[in-house]
């Protein structure tokens, strides 16, 4: 528990994430979240566990580079303290929510390379050190593709048997399934299997049997009991141990992708808790999947795992590049798709993916995907987790019922982003979210009484779609495949086992029950979703659009079977034709509400090509995925995920949208027309007191250098955090260092009286490339920058004069404005 | 023939598209290249198709928008001179062979977007406009993907019937391939059906029989004289008409889409010159491939087609995402491969590939694969081009053989580049590439007299690959199927076709035949990439895999058969077992020599994936890419078509390759400390006649506009082509406008002697915002700027004050002097 603070600390600490949470006012200040120099928890951005890596970096300062351009005259004599020679602890990094700066990342990434690449000239030891640096990238990758593949199988069985342990136990030993406790039964067929007298439902091993109300009764309250037990420790472990683990972890990956540091969400003890309770919560029956979660849990892992590694340790923007590897991870073993796997970091997580990246990832995605195959936990030795096989090609008129399903794929991703913020903000504002463990439970406790007496309610979401999605064989028995036998085979053309028949009894009461099941999970998602347990939204979102999808299937299976010769059936769908497959409906209606929920596109349909494996079914469900995204943006175009980013303030820029905006440069910079000018520093003017005295009277977290007070002509840019830790460790240890030496940022120091105190030099803690824009420069330009080169700050000058600076905060507070939101909401910088 | 340039010009033009050869010292000079004002051809640039563009756009502003910012004044009244209100034609357009400024593209776009959307809330009209403008991209996509997907279906149809042509003729109708031809006949087996009498080879219709030598001869003569004739057209009407369709087109589109101008490159002559040039040199038997070529047809589709929509031919930006889509339309019909193709556009051909893009490409390539396989001209409705089925799993032991063919493709690729510049090279300065006629019909010949007695030469490099892909079942009758029957079928585990079996007569004669196969494929491709044909390279580097693939695999297929005792076969191949699938080997083979040509990964291992349709075998094939990739790598990280844009001198910055020189902007900008002082303009000072004084004597492609010379402080950035023209204009139409009339950019007229002529106000085409960056920013950044941001030049200050520029050519040169290559090897800006 290196990071006490997140986990004893109230929930209110995932959303106010300050000490002080009385003073958000001061975070939300114009360029800076505040400093806290009492805090004495200085480990890396990101990392939770290895301490003391500035230890290790003074004392072996030949493989660290965290400053290497001055690493020349390193680690040799007593310890200098000219920050320009020696990099001091602390310079460089990052206090805990704020946002890296990738263009300084990623040069200190270069010269840590080049520096490698230099020496492995001179000795046959440096020549490895870079060869292993060099494929230190794909043994990472390769690690963590194992590590997530095994932690998704593991997940796996273990929520398969807490699931199955809700219905009964296995006598032979209570850790078996229920599949595997009737894995040697005698009986021959499945159904049969399923009834071994090895597994005993609760009811049977209580009151000795299985038939009858009484029975039924005992079943349904034991099925609420390990519902409600399962919850509560679910959400008790996450409240104790790790509140970063709640939710689906998604926005919040996207948005350290982007470059915001949120120490310990991807910790040590995120991952140990997110993996038990994601395995409680799916156990206990609530309207959640593991999908969406096993992207956070592969991104810990990952980020656990770099810290193996010197090269990915120590840079935040290195280390980024795995965490996008390891979310195309999460989506491999969560679907059994690589590629999609891929795609969807590339689309929707990732915010810098170059494409080494993209190979590496492809890499890790594949490792992982056979690990989880080679663990085997769904028995069947099928890499996907929903495989179909389809028989009977589409039609072209079919593309209307799908559009249908797009469009109500649509309207539901939609609604359902909409009902579930409003949702979230009255947690958030209200009392509501003080009570956590009550919701949880209150929540568990009604989707288990009205789900238990449904059979496709009371079913995982996962077995579910697996059935909805499943073509109908004559031997089939389920309840969906109740047709009526063909009673004449000549009629219905000789023996095609998949013709179209017509529906039987139990079809319509199957039918009757998708229908309710289809209201219930619409309405028990919108208030599952961001409760303080591990919550995905693949699966009950993929639910409500295999139910809505098998239902018009039947419906045009059974239109087109009493209606063969309308005009649209003539032709394609002639009597004893299997013309219609109702999974092929359940499986685009799957895609559309998915799509419509997360607006994900081509690796949504890449991923559901991997489930089916044919080119041929790829036309439906692009037409339903872009039917779906074109109807969900017409109503707002944001995802959930970004619809999450924006309720919890996070600053995100959002790389898919373009700023639309005509305004300009001088109108979003600080100070603004009514301000006070502009705090500088000037480069050789200012003693130590000044400094100290304008960095106490402001809240920013950087400082332009100019040259003169009068001139205002730019040198360098300079970080409230670096400036302070320098000054303070200059005092401390350099003698004749009082607050009226002189503060020098040039090359060379100016000419002095004889009796002044040596002047303090501080050059090598200045940014001497500073980003700057013209302040004529149109804000969609400026914006775009940002994106591209992932910005922090930026100066803005005109003609050649310092005139202020944009920070990442002012465009997204900008960007609020401009869409009449509250620009408060941006909480941090 | 809009581009008589071009057409009617020498082969040199390819490579020294400057007007005057002589001159090209004029060319390479530092920051431009020379303009030409004498030139008529003011087409948009990439543009051959629709001419005056421009007086469309001035009689129709409301719909132009070329510079919307300023557009509120648009189209009422007298035509107003002062640039500021009404863009002149041709400012903010570019010259030939330059390259184009992504910002202001981009800025461009969605200045116009931004307008569009205003209007919309205007009126019934203006919103119809608006959902047709957010609508046309996906209509420029699908009929992208159509016009694609129909002429790639030509192309094979016809090249198919050409390719047959070389051995005969159809009785019934000289128009039937010899498939067609014998589709109707009477003969059961396939082979029987080859052999159909209304087919008759050139020997049969000659001298009346089939049989003998003198009819082997007459067969061998009439296949040279057909692969002579289709050479000789293919290099004639290339030369003729479309010099520009010569190669494979992929390093130039990568170049175009980087941001250069090669106008024409992309135009209608090329595209139909292209079209009919494939088919003749594919079936003029010349060792070369129509999968590269494709690319090229499809991004001449995409660029004609753009010509329908504004939005797309006004914007250069803009054009290249479409342009980026149809590369992977491209890949898509050649291989049948939707996926591969978009991963290939965005890993291989792609500069600027955003997510919407992304999606657009994904749509228009299964159209266009959808619309290929309408057409079918492979006759077996198969999407992909190579369908194969594998029955057998493969063995972890077999990753020995498979690393050690991508250890070969690796060398092959790393070789195969060496050589065939180095050829390239030769053509290029050495009297050979005066004769590219006789060249071709040099090689064809050579081609048709080796290929003509190996059959495995003798056939289309696709069919080769094809067939060697091609898994034997016991009742293959293909000479590579020539194994001993089983004799004792209870040995060989009762019944397993597919067991493996001990190579017999007719299959060592193949490895013979194969063997010589791939020391000729080897070496012809070295000499035929790059003629003056259109050339694809994915093909033969895929046959020269395939063939020392399956020769491996039949290796390792005898080795096991008769030592399944060893160790290594011990436990997975018993006798009679089916396991070594020599077709897999010639797969992984491919893959290998086609990554180590290209250094495709990702994409590569994609498109062999949808190939097979299963995920089974991506651990073989990615081991083999990433084997062959590391290898060719450390000879040489450049693949073929880097290596050839180099060799072109194309202003091409490679996106994948950090920048690894610890240099600073200082070392790389111009003017160097002992040239004279940077060429500026001060934004009131100077007079017309001084202006154009300091224009004609430099070459610079823009100019900084400054405060004053002495305080060099930067107001903006001027280009000389829209300094020109704006200049030239006024002169023509203002009244008032001397020599010695001020030149002013200020935003207000400063005041003047009441004598003195009327200013003339420039602002309007001055860039407000010209990047800049400070003399110590390290050129690693200063890189990553260029290439994220599609700069072509950016200012170097220091302290605020102007101190230089760095080009894009700039940097390009520094990067060859560091790599020790000649920098005058850059051409272009």
């Amino acid at each position: 528990m290196e990071n006490p603070g997140y986990c004893a600390g109230s929930f209110d600490h995932l959303h106010h994430p300050s000490d002080d949470d009385d003073d958000d006012d001061e975070m939300v200040d114009i360029a800076g979240a505040t400093l806290d120099f009492s805090s004495t928890d200085d480990v890396p951005p990101l990392s939770t566990g290895t301490n003391g890596g500035y230890e290790e970096n003074s004392s072996n300062s030949s493989s660290s580079s965290s400053s290497s351009r001055a690493a020349g005259m390193n680690g040799n004599g007593p310890k200098l303290v000219d920050p320009l020679e020696d990099p001091l602890p602390g310079v460089g990094t990052y206090e805990d929510f704020n946002t890296i700066d990738w263009v300084r990342e990623k040069s200190k990434d270069r010269d840590r390379h080049r520096e490698i690449t230099n020496k492995s000239r001179q000795s046959t030891v440096a020549l490895l050190h870079s060869v292993s640096d060099a494929f230190s990238g794909w043994l990472l990758m390769l690690l963590v593709g194992l590590m997530s593949g095994a932690l998704a199988g593991g997940i796996d069985i273990a929520a398969h048997w807490l699931t199955d342990m809700k219905g009964g136990v296995c006598l032979i030993g209570f850790w078996f399934n229920h599949e595997h406790c009737c894995w040697t039964s005698n009986e021959t067929t499945f159904q049969e299997r399923d009834r071994c007298p090895q597994w005993q439902s609760w009811a049977e091993l209580i009151t000795g049997t299985s038939e009858g109300a009484f029975a039924y009764i005992v079943n349904y309250l034991m099925y609420i009991f390990w519902a409600l037990l399962f919850a509560f420790l679910a959400v008790t472990l996450v409240r104790a141990f790790a509140p970063y683990a709640c939710g689906s972890g998604i926005p919040e990956i996207k948005t350290i992708l982007s470059g915001f540091i949120i120490r310990g969400y991807l910790g040590k003890w995120t991952l140990i808790i997110k993996t038990i309770t994601l395995v409680l919560a799916v156990s206990s029956g609530l309207s959640l999947g593991k999908e969406g979660p096993l992207v956070h849990v592969a991104c810990c892992c990952a980020n656990i795992l770099c810290h193996l590694f010197t090269k990915y340790r120590k840079n935040e923007a290195k280390r980024r590049e795995v965490l996008s590897a390891a979310a195309a991870v999460g989506v491999s073993v969560a679907f059994g798709a690589p590629i999609g796997g891929v795609l969807f970091s590339l689309e929707e997580v990732s915010y810098y993916f170059p494409l080494k990246t993209l190979w590496r990832s492809f890499f890790a995605a594949l490792v992982a995907a056979f690990t989880l195959r080679s663990i085997n936990p769904f028995g069947n030795s099928r890499l996907v987790l929903f495989y179909v096989e389809f028989h009977a090609p589409w039609h072209l008129v079919e593309l209307a019922p799908f559009i249908l399903l797009g469009i109500f794929g649509g309207l539901w991703g939609a609604l359902f982003i909409r009902a579930n913020i409003a949702w979230c903000r009255r947690r958030k504002t209200t009392r509501l979210g003080h009570y956590p463990v009550i919701e949880v439970l209150v929540v568990a406790a009604l989707t288990a009484v009205v789900a238990y007496p449904n059979s496709y309610t009371r079913m995982s979401g996962a077995e579910l779609i697996s059935e909805l999605f499943n073509d109908c064989s004559l031997l089939d028995s389920s309840q969906l495949c109740g047709y009526k036998q063909p009673t004449n085979t000549s009629e219905t053309g000789a023996g095609n086992s998949l013709a179209d028949r017509p529906a039987g009894e139990g079809l319509y009461t199957a039918l009757w029950q998708l229908a309710l099941a289809l209201v219930f999970k619409m309405l028990i998602t919108v208030i599952t979703f961001g409760m303080k347990v591990p919550s995905g939204l693949f699966i009950p979102s993929m639910a409500v659009g295999a139910i809505a999808g098998r239902l018009l299937g039947v419906g045009m299976e059974q239109l087109a079977y009493y209606n063969h010769d309308w005009f649209i059936f003539k032709g394609w769908c002639s009597p004893g034709a299997d013309c219609i497959t109702p999974g092929l409906y359940a499986m685009v209606g799957a895609a559309a509400c998915l799509g419509g929920v997360t607006r994900m596109t081509v690796s949504l349909v890449v991923i559901m090509f991997e489930l089916t494996g044919g080119l041929e079914y790829i036309v439906p469900l692009m037409a339903a995925t872009m039917t779906s995204k074109w109807v969900a943006d017409a109503f707002g175009r944001e995802g959930i995920y970004e619809a999450h980013i924006r309720l919890n303030g996070y600053p995100f820029l959002e790389p898919k949208e373009e700023f639309e905006h005509s305004s300009l440069a001088v109108d979003v910079m600080r100070p603004r027309r009514v301000d006070p000018a502009l705090a500088v520093l000037t480069q050789d003017g200012m003693t130590i007191g000044e400094v100290e005295t304008l960095v106490e009277s402001t809240h920013y977290s950087g400082f332009p250098v100019v040259v003169s007070q009068e001139s205002q002509r730019l040198v360098g840019f300079v970080l409230r955090r670096d400036l302070l830790i320098s000054i303070d460790n200059a005092r401390k240890r350099q003698d004749g260092v009082v607050s009226a030496s002189r503060v020098v940022f040039t090359e060379h120091s100016p000419s002095q009286p004889p009796d002044a105190p040596p002047p303090l030099r501080l050059r090598g803690i200045m940014d001497l490339s500073p980003f700057t824009v013209t302040d004529h420069t149109p804000m969609d330009i400026t914006v775009d920058i940002f994106r591209k080169l992932g910005l922090r700050q930026c100066l803005v000058t005109h003609n050649g004069r310092l005139l202020g600076i944009i920070t990442k905060k002012d465009i997204l507070k900008h960007m609020a404005q401009i869409a009449n939101r509250d620009p408060d909401s941006i909480l941090f910088n």
